[in-house]
């Protein structure tokens, strides 16, 4: 099921990502987000190989049952894989995207493990 | 593809719902949120039997050009259609889910037409 993660302090909406039954599981007990991956059919925790972990505070179900919203302290401050804040970073503006969110941390450096 | 919808002012999460490129379009050309239904696997606007529309203030695309984020300020104030502000209201509790907001109105009494 689709979740929306959200920085529990600013409200920030940070990504949006995907979990299976599993995923939810690990992630209540662990207090770390873990998702499901669409791409490559496992589980990840976020972080795992840039140390951005997301520490949870809170875990909500809307009303139909089908999508989490999760409220996440964002270690890092980095959420998105491109080295940005949040991954929400290209508005739409007079018909076109345009980047609003400047990169915070190349990208080569985090991913270098 | 998927749809964050948050409040302008608040920042509060209210619901996720889906568009096509034809909901995009018209959202952006009317400032009102129009998704895609997958149940009904047509169009519908926001409000046309609740008259909760929502006005648009930013659409944003992600990363991975997958998913929007829509800021709108919420006509009413309330975005569910069980009558509360927004449709996360379950919470995650000791391994239970918990409502946590109240009803604002009466879904009977709004959706009479």
């Amino acid at each position: 099921m689709p979740v929306v993660v959200q920085d529990a302090d600013s409200q920030q909406v940070l990504m949006h990502a995907w979990m299976n039954r599993d995923a939810l599981e690990k992630t209540a007990a662990s207090a770390r987000a873990v998702y499901w991956s669409r791409s490559r059919q496992q589980l990840w925790t976020k972080g795992e190989s840039s140390g951005h972990y997301q520490h949870v505070k809170s875990i909500r179900l809307d009303c139909d049952a089908d999508t989490l919203l999760l409220q996440v302290v964002q270690e890092g401050g980095i959420a998105c894989h491109t080295g940005r804040q949040h991954c929400f970073y290209q508005k739409l503006e007079d018909g076109a995207w345009k980047t609003t969110e400047p990169v915070l941390k190349d990208p080569a450096s985090i991913y270098q493990k």
